[in-house]
């Protein structure tokens, strides 16, 4: 399929790049830290093979999500949008721009996302999972009520905010401990992303701002084959879930959620994603350069769905949700 | 359908059954509790108004597997077997026992089991998730090299080991903190259990004993729709999982593992899931009494699936794996 | 689900209700018959007891087609549509009205449909697959060139055109010899209607008119399945099928094709039209009062499908198809 | 997919090879020919391409069946069997023979099947739809009763029957005039073959001979989809089909049927054929040499199906079929 609009697709600055040295063997890590160093060349070639029209970018991960400084998180997210700005500046045909936020100082984060739709014109952010912060020793997750005027700011300003997943904290990754393998995309990012959506949609959130549009990658981080046991299981008792939100589970997921197919090419899961939540909610990806773009396309592309799902999915639920009109 | 065979099903002790208090609201613990306590009344009632000819019962959670002192927990397990097999003989038409293990003490677990198979007739075995133990201040996976010689004899028996749920440590649960309704059978068990899992894939243990079955509940906890991802993430990279096991995990799934409907009474789920590891591998259980038994049976029974994979799902496969014969 | 829109819902007069009469068993036919003159009373109890808010009404079959006089053709279409505008007059709210169409006779079929377009309010046509005509010994299928200026009127008016289905005449119903139960919605049905919207797409109407909409009932009359098989049958021949159209059958199915749930209630084939044309083409119908509404609605109301497919299936599309507005 | 075994698969001698003429257009007869009489140089290389283990050789269509003079038939079908014999001699392990059959003369085609079956090893037939006979101006369907005791001596031999399609008679496609291109594989070897496969369950021929196995190409030839509908449609009257077999035709269809891929590679209409007749009884072909091998292993080899039901439907389901033990 020509056309197709990619959004959980990364790039890294110099003072980043380093951030994703673990997440690659040795032997790889030169090749991927050459692939996130790059925008215009083998990026773009890699579109035109095959037949990815735009893509949106976000800064590689943790990054800011990963910086306790909360001053540093400021910095560091300001250099970066603006570093996107000039980059998508160059090819606004081609790319656009997601938003790093400081989610360490919600108020900060709430300013920078709107510099960063009003003045640098992206079309929304993508934020690394929970934040750490100096001075304390959990993860912050942002159904926090801290968060919620954030919040009415994405609300407010009506752009989509990506989840994106990183690993847990160390001390809260005893159940992977001897298997280090199980961290990353093989499992942990699933369990953290997932959880961290639950607990927005279970925090009442979405009762208070409705219009909250949430994208989570990779098929769905899994919610998509349990949603029914999260709101159904023990139905003959009285009271199942107790959190105060108002609305079953699944409710939310199908009003405020997108999911992409960042690295999750696989038909069935796509299938079962698309009898859960629909083919109007879900949301082409790649997640390069994490994954590769002909893995990505090539499966999307022949995938056993009917070619006006592969439209919507592939492109045109992507322009509606982020406004990219028909360029 | 008539003549069905579930295998997640539990009874309780008056010594045990209040582990299982945590898992209802207080308005609904006295029904829960009579449901757990009762064997031949309520239970048997229902397996007739609802088509099940067989449960393989098991002792509730998480009972043995809690219990810190090496020797409460075989003496437990032993007491527990003794009541369940004396409970079988009243009605081995009807019911069929699955041995509770100490696990903290893997001759012991051993040796029960042998025990459990030869002298009373069960079945298997089915195992609350991770053991806790005094003077470990973590859990207790099975994967872990002093687990091995009771795998051994397990193979050696040639009988299926459930690995039922339970919820994480208290220390291990902090991304559930403020959510407890995550708890349980709303998500944290399928993490435990799917993670608990890919422990034992990855470890190696089933090129070393590869006649093993070992069955998950819940629609496998997640494992089939995300399988995947644990072995296609980042692709290009020469080496993604490094683990001791020699084989891909889905490999070890397909060949080493089934699952049941056990609280999942999803049809796209079982759909999904028979695209992965296919009908001959998914066995209808219900859960009971955490579950109903017609919410089970009334959706298995109407499911959008063929007749053929209704009956081998329904009752063929437990037949052929639990060697029940054609009574 | 409530709000439902169903528009394959037949009504009959004193004069056409005896044309139903072999499609019910003698001792139902006083049921069905009473179904087919009711429009106030009971048709609307079923549509208030099941969530139908509104439904489309068209003749019962084959009414109009069989009348190879083409006088009265044209003259029992006209009655019949005056009679359907007064009964749609006295519950707009509730229903709506498809035209019967004399196809014998073209220019009086676009006459016709104008009229009950333009000053009825009708929002398109029904008609019951090919003609008999006097005179002519065959069946009059309407991708023949003499159709072709009525396509352009359907076209210009621009309402759906739903192409229902009807007997073969008895010279060409050999291969049913000694099997009439193989008649009617047997089977009979789906050949005559999915080979007659095969011709449509094949001749090259759709090149010339791209803005016509079709109607399939029944799941698409077994279309679904068999799509691909048409278009990619012995690929590697340099030429496979030779007919005037410009595109794949499957361009023409996706784009100038819809398909309702008419008295095909089974999620499995369901869940293939979603897989083939998507769920966006997919309408909740119900083929009362040849089927139950009940049987209908209550399978609907459950089919293993994602909530926001259902919305579309059960209400949104036929709303934006038909121009319903959000009465 | 490595070992698999394909059973629709045609071969032509220099007497039946035109009979397959009016399949392929001009341009492409010099080519279809060519593979149609080859049997051990390209064929057994595109086996050895594309993990092809063994082929159950079948002659072209119409062939035997169009012989509406009865001794031509008897004499073709014993040449034709005695050749394939010879083939098969050369390469018992990579080809088995399933018998050509005069079906104008029951007895001479029970005595022919006996003879494939007992003296040349042949493992079933495959019958290339009605047969023509003089002096008989209408298409014989093998439910009519003078093949039931052909069928009782099928039963006998335990072997199955393949029943492949065939074009209707030009008295009989009257619904194909003016779109020739609709006939043979694109629609007509679908109906034809589906109302056949039909009038065998309606009989009654599945109650006399329950251990009767029929296998259908083409996925089925559309029964899947529609086979709900066969059984269901009007549900609320007293009597829908009146037919003299004794249960409902689905029930036949999952007890008496095996479907094969051969034509049809579709993964969608695999997965719904899944879903209503099971992995059991699905079986991979391709239907070389008017399908590109290729083309179907290439789709079969990464279709969206499970590792398990890739081996049975790819091989394990044939060999037990057919008896071809492991090697
Ligand atoms: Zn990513
Ligand atoms: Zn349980
Ligand atoms: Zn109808
Ligand atoms: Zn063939």
């Amino acid at each position: 399929m020509q056309g197709k609009i990619a959004l959980e697709e990364h790039f890294a600055m110099e003072g980043t790049v380093h951030d994703s040295a673990g997440f690659a063997p040795a032997e790889d890590w030169v090749e991927l830290k050459a692939r996130l160093l790059d925008i215009h060349d083998r990026r773009l070639a890699e579109m035109d093979a095959h037949g990815i029209e735009m893509m949106l970018l976000s800064l590689n991960a943790p990054a800011v999500q990963a910086l306790s400084d909360r001053n540093r998180a400021v910095d560091l997210s300001r250099r970066a949008n603006d570093f996107l700005a000039e980059q998508v500046a160059r090819r606004p045909d081609r790319f656009q721009g997601l938003a790093a936020l400081p989610m360490q100082d919600p108020d900060a984060a709430a300013r920078e996302l709107d510099r960063c739709a009003s003045a640098l014109g992206f079309r929304g952010a993508l934020v690394n999972g929970f934040s750490e912060l100096a001075g304390t020793d959990h993860a912050l997750y942002y159904d926090r009520k801290e968060f919620w005027p954030f919040w009415s700011e994405v609300e407010r300003l009506g752009v989509p905010f990506y989840l994106h997943p990183r690993n847990p904290l160390a001390k809260d990754a005893a159940i992977y401990e001897g298997h280090r393998w199980l961290l990353g995309p093989t499992w942990a990012f699933g369990q953290e992303t997932a959880v961290h959506a639950l607990r927005l949609m279970g925090c009442g959130l979405f009762d208070a701002h409705p219009r909250l549009q949430i994208i989570l990658g990779h098929m769905g981080e899994g919610l998509p084959y349990s949603m029914w046991r999260v709101d159904n299981h023990n139905k003959w008792m009285r009271t199942q879930n107790a959190y105060p939100a108002r609305r079953k589970i699944a409710d939310y997921f199908r009003e405020n959620f997108y999911i992409t197919t960042s690295g999750n090419f696989r038909t069935q899961a796509l299938i079962d994603a698309m009898l859960e939540i629909g083919a109007d909610r879900i949301l082409f990806s790649t997640d390069w350069p994490f994954e590769n773009i002909d893995h990505a396309a090539d499966w999307f592309d022949t995938a056993a769905i009917s070619e006006g799902d592969r439209l919507k999915i592939g492109r045109d639920n992507a322009r509606a949700l982020f406004g990219l009109g028909d360029a």
